[in-house]
């Protein structure tokens, strides 16, 4: 089973056990990733892009919490709606690779849409 | 392989290819991050909790994407960072059910601070 | 003298006698600002839209505080790029009713791109 | 009439003009809020900070308009709360104004609570 999948039924059973379900309307869950994501940016607001790469350790390990909870509430949502969580990254990188074809974006951080 | 592990190696390669790197710090990454997970939060926001659940087949395509964004994102930044994002979600959910006992916290959306 | 440039000058003085203006960058404050609204969403991710009507008193004193801390910041960022947020906010409106005709989207919450 | 006062009222006329108050609960207006500083955000994702204080002119109209949205809701969020947004704010930032003495604070961006 792959890795997507088994945290997928993970998370599940926890928001089972707690009866959470009734919290977690797509709706819902789209506000807590998004209060995930932010607590990731605050991590990084008054800090320059050079030393957002070396984050001390404890830093670093905060950082990877946040990470983690993003991923629980973007597994949770996917199963709510029954969205393959995987398929639909595949594709999506194969539609990335497509739109920004490398020859021509190379080292440009324009949007796709201005090629 | 596990899964993120394939994911994270797709992704980074799309980017070196692209000459990306040097646009991808912590710090950027975790503002194209939220700008996704915020494209998720607004098919929501003018949605009943309870429409939320049964999106038409276009809106749940599009939803998909963004999930597919944000995972991408995602593990890009975990990558950057030499951060384990598979090790730190297992962490993170034995932790959550150590956290909220599920015969404490069943059917309360309260913090588990607030227990 | 209008309240926004009251509250510009008492916020850039602030910031000025903290020598704080080298962390204010328009990238920094975008993200301050978005790490407080979601500070604002966190109180209601799990809330009825029916109850978000209807906060306890501590609630709403803290959500007032969540509010206050997103106008500082939206002062500010308009401050370090010479935006004049009153005339910025006249003229959106101005655009919003015109794009929103009354009688067209009476009951409706499509996006104007629909009409 | 103070200016925020003024905003309140003509963004109240204009949803109730439109039969927008059903969509209006504090709960969707915190996402739609989020929302539009994420667009915020957006514009800066890919940019050095020194770049983000000089931009074109272009940008800079898009992100005074960008604002002006943020503005929209904020007033209109602390108004279906019954929220006095000018007291609030002043509040804030006297209480700012002691958490971080400027003595204390000069050129440093850690939190007060490291202090």
């Amino acid at each position: 089973m792959n890795e997507l999948e088994q945290l997928r039924i993970r998370i599940s059973d926890f928001a089972m056990q707690r009866d959470w379900n009734q919290f977690h309307s797509p709706k819902n869950l789209s506000m807590a990733l998004i209060v995930e994501a932010s607590e990731l940016v605050e991590h990084f607001q008054w800090m320059s892009e050079k030393d957002s790469f070396s984050l001390p350790k404890d830093k670093l390990e905060e950082v990877g919490e946040e990470l983690a909870d993003i991923l629980v509430y973007l597994v949770r949502i996917a199963d709510q709606l029954d969205i393959d969580l995987s398929n639909a990254t595949r594709k999506k990188i194969k539609s990335n690779e497509a739109k920004y074809p490398a020859d021509m974006v190379r080292g440009s951080s324009k949007k796709y849409t201005e090629y």
